[in-house]
């Protein structure tokens, strides 16, 4: 397969992508030169997607080029960023240009959405995987860690949990997966919006995308601190409750334990946890207060009576496929 | 395989990487955060290592990390930045503690010549690949363009030709590879400071990866101009001469047009071509002139009697292992 079948694909790329004032050389250099303004930081994020691992064999190409821009700028919502230039390392075993066309219809009506220019990237011929790095800028010294947590600050999260595992669950079973569902697991809508919002107000962000308890976890680790929630507080869709009752144990388990759903969950201290409510409003997006840090070490999570919830290590994994 | 053997591996790798003071948040958050000096401009570029395609399944850990850094080094290079910080997205088959620490040490000796943090990245699993994004920072309006050649500019080549595409042609007979030949192609090294020292000297530039011919042909393409070169004035090395005579194909051919080489071609106006001798001289780096730049389109590669070099179109490509 010559190279320069390649070649033409990062040209059919390069005539999708918006563009941007602040690209001074993008796609056919060697390199791209990119201007960052002198108030802000860089933040960059890499989220590889492999065949069979991230997504199954059967996912459509306009998913995927959705799904591995979206969990990258999931990753810059969570530090509070705006996204500005992507760079795509597509391997593919063959040229499809079927397949490529949707890949970048999926990439493209993602990227213009949030503004991202695609500013080069590498095609290379091998398994299916697609490698992107995504750019953006903070103010400077206003990026939302993981480690900024402090006790008496309180724990959100937004939209629903669950959605992508119950989704996956169904697909691997070959049981029927209602179409909410499935959008959930293979076009998750990155938070973008509302983690720039969360600038100067969260202490503490991280996306959820191993689970909530995993991710939660981070940031307990990263702040020196504990928490304590409510497992009947974690939301879940009219879909999800529409499919398990409470007493499946997948009830608790996918929504606290799945992840791959890309919502953002933060930490606010008490006294600001009125401008909460704001965001919801303004983003059109669902924030679930789930408990608050304390500071004995260790993620308490609880039912309405007290009692402990019992994680039982399903072992949700990104190699599930 | 737990997710978490994955998350050490990351955790591995950030306690190698050096620090610098531009990094503000490394390993460890959902994204880097970095500081770009306001009189500098961001560069940045991916490229992606396959196994079975960009090196074979034999090659040593430490050469597949060294190489899958050095790739991205010389296209920092040819822009004339100078290198910072790199994420490396690394899909791994399963675990094997060994092969990464020596994939470590062959990326952080070569990271560490050239100053590059390690800031971030992600592990998968998957069939082995590499990805490495790079970054440098380049003075505001400096970088060095493949468009900028023009009508009587010298061609000039870094080090020598060839010597990549040999080693690969004698492993891939089974025939004797000299180690200095090997080296080229598994350990290459980025003329990283030399690209540097282009900058206001070189109207153009590029890194011959894909061989002297297509790689020139790209920045005459860019530039809208042409160029005549002489095919005898190709630099090779003594290893290159021990093992071909100039009655081969091959003498020609794969200085020519097998790539991998990861030299700098570049462009450089006739009244200051004497600076070049003063750039070889300081890097310890042959600069060997090939030719000129003209104005009518095309590539024409002689001979000294004049008559035309004829390129067969062996098909040397990147997926030729």
């Amino acid at each position: 397969m010559p190279l320069t079948e390649f070649s033409l694909i990062d040209r059919f790329f390069n005539a999708q992508t918006m563009s941007r004032e602040d690209v001074a050389i993008g796609i056919g250099d060697d390199a791209a030169v990119l201007n960052v303004p002198p108030d802000q930081q860089l933040v960059a994020a890499v989220d590889t997607l492999v065949a069979g691992v991230h997504f199954p064999a059967s996912a459509t190409a306009a998913s995927i080029g959705h799904k591995a821009l979206a969990v990258n700028l999931s990753d810059l919502a969570a530090m509070g960023a705006r996204p500005t230039w992507a760079l795509l390392a597509l391997t593919l075993p063959a040229i499809d240009e079927v397949w490529v066309q949707e890949f970048a219809a999926g990439f493209f009506t993602l990227a213009k959405r949030f503004n991202v220019a695609l500013v080069g990237g590498d095609t290379t011929q091998g398994p299916l995987s697609v490698s992107v790095q995504l750019f953006g800028c903070v103010p400077k010294g206003q990026a939302i860690q993981r480690r900024g947590a402090q006790p008496g600050d309180q724990i959100y999260v937004t939209g629903t949990l669950g959605d992508a595992g119950l989704a996956l669950r169904q697909i691997l079973a070959d049981a029927h997966c209602p179409e909410a569902l499935a959008l959930r697991l293979h076009m998750p809508e990155p938070r973008v919006h509302l983690g720039e919002s969360l600038r100067g107000l969260a202490t503490a962000a991280i996306d959820v995308s191993d689970g909530l308890l995993a991710d939660l976890g981070h940031i307990l680790s990263r702040s020196n601190v504990g928490a304590r929630i409510r497992a009947d507080h974690v939301p879940r869709s009219a879909a999800f409750q529409t499919q398990l009752s409470n007493t499946d144990d997948d009830w608790y388990a996918l929504p606290l334990s799945a992840g791959d759903d890309y919502e953002l969950c933060f930490t606010v201290p008490l006294s600001r946890s009125a401008a909460v409510h704001g965001l919801a409003d303004r983003w059109q997006c669902a924030v679930t207060h789930l408990g608050e840090i304390v500071d004995e070490p260790g993620l308490k999570c609880v039912y309405e009576d007290g009692s402990a919830y019992v994680d039982r290590g399903r072992g949700y994994e990104h190699f599930r496929i």
